[in-house]
């Protein structure tokens, strides 16, 4: 069934239907504005993210229920890059009047279903037609007044830190590229790829699909204030660093050989010709934390007891030399660049 | 020059150069998150709305400087109708690599100019690329706590009122349709028409462009107490009515008599052939208060001292026999429909 058979208002009512009724919000959908009471003592974090259809996701290699789970996790890591913890949506979806109704509803399924694992309430939102298909989530969060950690608090001396390991986003992206596609919900690899391979590609493109908001680790980072600054990797290692230091006024020397790449990436890049690290550097949409702290590596340490969960990838210095990547030949390279909406299209 | 000649970043740091840095709040563009400390014994207010080209505007009959007012405008008008204060927005903004930079200044600027008439600040938001324009914003208020008037209190023997005169919006659309443009900032009006017509012509396409939310008429019910639902005239006076009588399980009686018709929307309807009682049913975009009241007419008179500033127009009635409208001649006919975003294009 179209969207347009049961137009505007049959349409919010079935949203209204797949999702449950607001018990943490004052007010859901059906008013002029959704109503929420703030923490005490807490102060709010705001921040919205919009995809589109033929310029971040293609329908061809992920399913409405995977775009709805990305549409909220991009956002919910911009909330654990400030530390922060996750509670209202907003979701704003346009689209051509003959979409299928059923896609809608994996949508917000998708949608409903990353936010709740996070305890993200929808609370209300907007739909329109438009000439192609498009996803903008606000999300709204929550942070102790004062503790958010921003972009700009990076100082000279600190370690820079990531957590988890980078590429795997990136080396998805590469197998959906040469034709890895999703079938009856399972990456389908039609290629003549070894068994490790084939894991490694079913979990990178599934990483691609759906990214791991890092709240826990933003949240533990804030509490302890241990991060002086941070920011999610969604354009890549190399250009979310420039931002950081930018925003901060510092520059950063980072190590190649301390860069942890994540083991499926490396032997999907490897087998694709490419190069592990510029996955990592370039390819964006990981979306772990880029912080940097001038804590100790064992205090540091001390916040996350599980081994991996973050590494120390190089030290902030003071202003002037931007950005650079020590190589393991003792080189030096300059890092600059990352995705642009507008241009590398 | 284009968009795609300065990029994603060079359009942000152009737009961040526009927009005055917030002073309201802790936090504006420039971060993973905005962020915002609330009011003590506030509750939060959040509204989103999207425009399209080609659904909701066309660029041949408005100037971007207008399409920003009104972007900010009718999510100004929900949290009117919340009887809130607006504070802060985030701006999304969706268009083809190929639009003019000089565009997105003039939408930003009318954007901010209408923000700043009400006292919100632009704090974040996000930017891509697409195949059509899109502006979405959303807004965050406040209001005391437990004191929003949501679209559900209406009860049985209430008064109906609505702020301001109706029909104006939807007049200007008649004109603009019949081949009025905007030429140097100046509606023009390409038809032999007389001197009070002309004015006419040009105050309702000025209001049509541009909506009056109406924040003061809003708080001084919520401070008063005085209403007991409310919501803004949106989809037009016939389709507003049966959503607020449809969330607060009530019926609604509104005397064609009594409804308070713009004086230069008559004057347009008559023109062009239309019957003025329509344009204020169904024109839609009027963006005046709807509200419902237990108070008497001389203490809602109290509160608006200025006449013509609410007018009764009805009674609740009991849940079942729907929305009407009792005309001149004693008869009365049922009130549905209104503009369906995906039916009505």
């Amino acid at each position: 069934m179209k969207v347009s058979a049961i137009g505007e208002f049959g349409l919010i009512e079935r949203i209204r239907s797949i999702l449950p009724r607001p018990h943490g919000a004052l007010l859901g959908i059906g008013d002029d504005c959704a109503a929420l009471r703030p923490t005490a003592g807490a102060d709010l974090l705001l921040t919205t993210d919009l995809l589109v259809e033929g310029v971040d996701f293609t329908p061809q290699t992920t399913t409405p229920f995977r775009l709805g789970r990305k549409a909220m996790g991009v956002n919910l890591s911009d909330i654990a890059a400030m530390g922060g913890l996750p509670r209202a949506a907003l979701i704003t979806v346009a689209m051509p009047p003959d979409e299928e109704v059923e896609f809608v509803d994996e949508l917000y399924r998708g949608l409903r279903e990353e936010g709740a694992r996070f305890g993200v309430e929808i609370i209300g939102g907007d739909v329109s037609a438009s000439p192609a298909l498009m996803i903008g989530v606000t999300l709204v969060g929550e942070v102790e007044a004062g503790r958010a950690v921003t972009r700009s608090g990076a100082k000279p001396g600190e370690l820079i830190w990531v957590t988890g390991r980078l590429g795997a986003a990136a080396a998805g992206l590469v197998a959906l590229r040469a034709g890895c596609r999703l079938r009856d919900d399972q990456v389908e690899i039609p290629l003549e790829v070894s068994g490790p391979l084939r894991e490694a590609i079913g979990q990178t493109v599934e990483r691609h699909l759906c990214p791991l908001p890092r709240i826990r680790e933003g949240r533990a980072l804030a509490e302890a204030g241990a991060a002086s600054a941070m920011i999610d990797l969604s354009d890549g290692l190399a250009s979310d660093l420039v931002h950081l230091c930018r925003e901060s006024g510092v520059s950063a020397t980072i190590r190649e050989d301390q860069i942890p790449i994540d083991q499926g990436a490396s032997a999907i890049a490897q087998h694709f010709g490419q190069e592990p690290l510029a996955l990592a550097l370039q390819g964006g949409e990981d979306f772990e934390l880029l912080f940097t702290s001038s804590w100790e590596p064992a205090d540091i340490a001390a916040i996350f007891p599980d081994a991996g969960t973050v590494t120390a990838i190089g030290t902030v210095g003071d202003a002037g030399h931007g950005c650079r990547l020590e190589r393991h030949d003792g080189t030096a390279i300059a890092l600059t660049g990352g995705y642009d909406h507008f241009r590398n299209e």
